[in-house]
């Protein structure tokens, strides 16, 4: 096989050439894009345990709670008693959090069509779906 | 939009998942999958400048540099004076790297029909060929 064949090569490449554009953009709201996922979680459902963030953004709970100090330092959410649990904390976007919703999303899309511009509606759809496949998978190790 | 319909979401979860599967597998041959790429490069051509190789790789002069240091260390390359211009140096497998061709080429094979193994052939070829146009992309930036 090929070197350049192979799934988990051209993966990364995409990967990191589509995370750069995403991550120079989003830099001039003062976000990354894994901030903007937090971001995208708490305009969605207005509080959430850090568990569930991480569980939405498929990543560690190790992970997620780093993203989270940052992002609090930076004034995007705070930490609150959790209404439902008065035992755990939950998360919520502060007002500035919330000021971003527009413009982020707005430059969210932008980027979307700059990334995909040269396919066809019907590969757009395409791609999302297989990536979707391979992300959800859970695969056996051989 | 949707934020599990954003194509950095989508790249990013896929090679996270594939890359792990990647990894784990290829530890067993001592190697890593940047590593992989490396010696892939070298059975194919059997001397090239760091340089060169971080080219084909599409990674950064000072990433390759880094991997080659590992690489050397674990016996499976040798940095050698370029034959073409004795002033620059190239790389090329030791023994042991050319020794593991074989089976890892099986195993990369093995592991690309694990990671697509829900996917038709139509389907496979199209994400190759979908994933190789954004990551060949020179994306200008908005």
């Amino acid at each position: 096989m090929e070197y350049t064949k192979c799934i988990n090569f051209l993966l990364t490449i995409a990967q990191h050439e589509v995370f750069l554009v995403f991550s120079e953009n989003l830099s001039k709201f003062g976000i990354t894009p894994g901030q903007y996922g937090v971001l995208a979680c708490l305009w969605k459902d207005e509080t959430l345990t850090p568990k569930e963030i991480a569980n939405i953004l498929r990543v560690e709970n190790s992970t997620i709670s780093g993203v989270l100090d940052r992002m609090q330092k930076r004034g995007l959410i705070d930490r609150i008693l959790n209404p439902n649990n008065r035992r755990s904390i939950s998360v919520r976007a502060t007002k500035e959090g919330l000021a971003l919703k527009e413009p982020v999303q707005k430059k969210i899309e932008e980027l979307n069509d700059l990334v995909l511009r040269n396919f066809s509606p019907q590969e757009r759809e395409e791609i999302l779906s297989l990536l979707g496949r391979i992300g959800h998978l859970q695969l056996e190790q051989s």
